[in-house]
């Protein structure tokens, strides 16, 4: 459990630079910047509480996502240059953070009564909502409603997770296992360049 | 009543298929237009919900509205070309679901104990913003801020849907009266290109 | 406590008048320009409202809000020409609402049993988020987020609140304390062209 934690608190910390990062190429002020950071990395789980009716929202309650976050401004603005050299540790912490993000989105949601398919969609909100309403704020369209295979390796994760939580003997795996799946997705996806078919408006 | 929930569900699904063709004409992938059919379908009476502390919101505790929903998704993508044929009847869905969106939309809001005017608000909030957070969503500024008779329509059925709940004899007729005038208002406002004056910012 | 409402009321009015403007330089309808001006109102305190778990959100439960955003928008279109020779007047009571919304949105923050910290955030969104809301439904970035030193003022009047209000012989000071902080800094902060330093993407 505390390992959860602690990647939960990762996948945050990877977050808010992301949003950083995107801030920057904005040039917005720090302000603004901090903001974006702070949408990015709560904004999916604070939708989903907004959502299901589990208020005050989620961050209000443990000041450790506050700090990571303020922690993930700084790093980016002292380290901005060596970041660029670290993407493959950040990719990393990037999936093992919405596998996570997932998983966590829809146990909070099962929790609060509801369905599976509706843990299911809670579940996707949380882990990729943070970056719609980052990209919104930031007046671009949102990256996740083009190309990469992102939503889909959450959706094929908390499928995995809905599965195995309900056969007695795999429980103890569902995390784990969804975890997994959601990493080898993404990183398959990246490197054989997966994308999701376009919608045309005409033939 | 059933008559009333099949309208809701029509409306639902024409909203899901503009939604999706509002992301086909930005080339989303197959995700982005669920997720534009979605908030497109169920964004006003979710943004009500939480506005007025109904939560879970609506949609969680039907199934049959993410159907249908996904219904308009595979029907604009199997169907794009012959949708353009059929533009009269989706007009005539689309205006009988906003004056439906705007009377259930009411109506849940009275159930929550909240004042006539704020019900009218909030009619209108489920009739209309769907629409908006689509289009703030797909990174164009919201078409219902510029020209159409839309929300205005919505306003005239709902004071008429007051006015006729608050006489005792014509209370059984505030439903269909409200949503006749939508319809009328708005076929008439195409019809003769009846627009709202312009705000201007200089003489 | 009849001046802080009376004062709360002009900053709403203000704000109004503000979002009209915005709108007007979209060349937004009557309808749209209405509601960009009530967003821009009420939009920072019902974001608070909603993710501290306050529904109905704040402006449901008193009609005077929505009356005086009427006033606003009416008052923006009968004297366009002469706000503008009013700029000074206008510049006052913004910058008096926002002191007063992020103190408001912080007390009622902490009746709702949160933090200091987060009654400090959620001072700030009161105050600031309405002109987020405002900025990103007219498809333009938000200006929060780059130069007026405008949050910053909110954060540090937030924060002598809090100070204030732990020392008993001075909880009587600590309204009009913060406001005034609020005001100075601002007042200074374009009167010699403070800014914060922005964040950058490259070295």
């Amino acid at each position: 459990m505390d390992l959860v934690y602690a990647l939960d608190l990762a996948g945050t910390l990877v977050f808010a630079i992301s949003g950083a990062g995107t801030a920057a190429s904005k040039r917005f002020d720090v302000f603004g910047a901090l903001v974006i950071a702070f949408v990015t990395a709560v904004g999916g789980g604070t939708l989903r509480d907004v959502l299901i009716g589990s208020q005050p929202v989620g961050w209000m309650k443990d000041p450790n996502y506050l700090l990571v976050i303020g922690a993930g401004m700084l790093i980016y603005m002292i380290f901005r240059e060596r970041i660029l050299r670290l993407r493959r540790t950040l990719f990393l912490f990037d999936t093992v953070g919405i596998a996570l993000f997932t998983v966590l989105g829809m146990e909070k949601t099962l929790d609060q009564g509801l369905s599976g398919g509706i843990a299911l969609m809670m579940g996707m909100v949380s882990a990729v909502f943070g970056g719609v309403v980052r990209d919104t704020l930031c007046n671009v369209e949102p990256l996740i409603f083009r190309g990469e295979v992102y939503a889909t390796a959450c959706l094929a994760g908390g499928l995995c997770y809905l599965g195995l939580n309900s056969i007695p003997e795999a429980q103890t795996y569902a995390l784990l296992g969804s975890v997994v799946l959601v990493f080898a997705l993404r990183t398959l996806a990246v490197r054989f360049h997966w994308t999701l078919p376009i919608v045309h408006d005409r033939a």
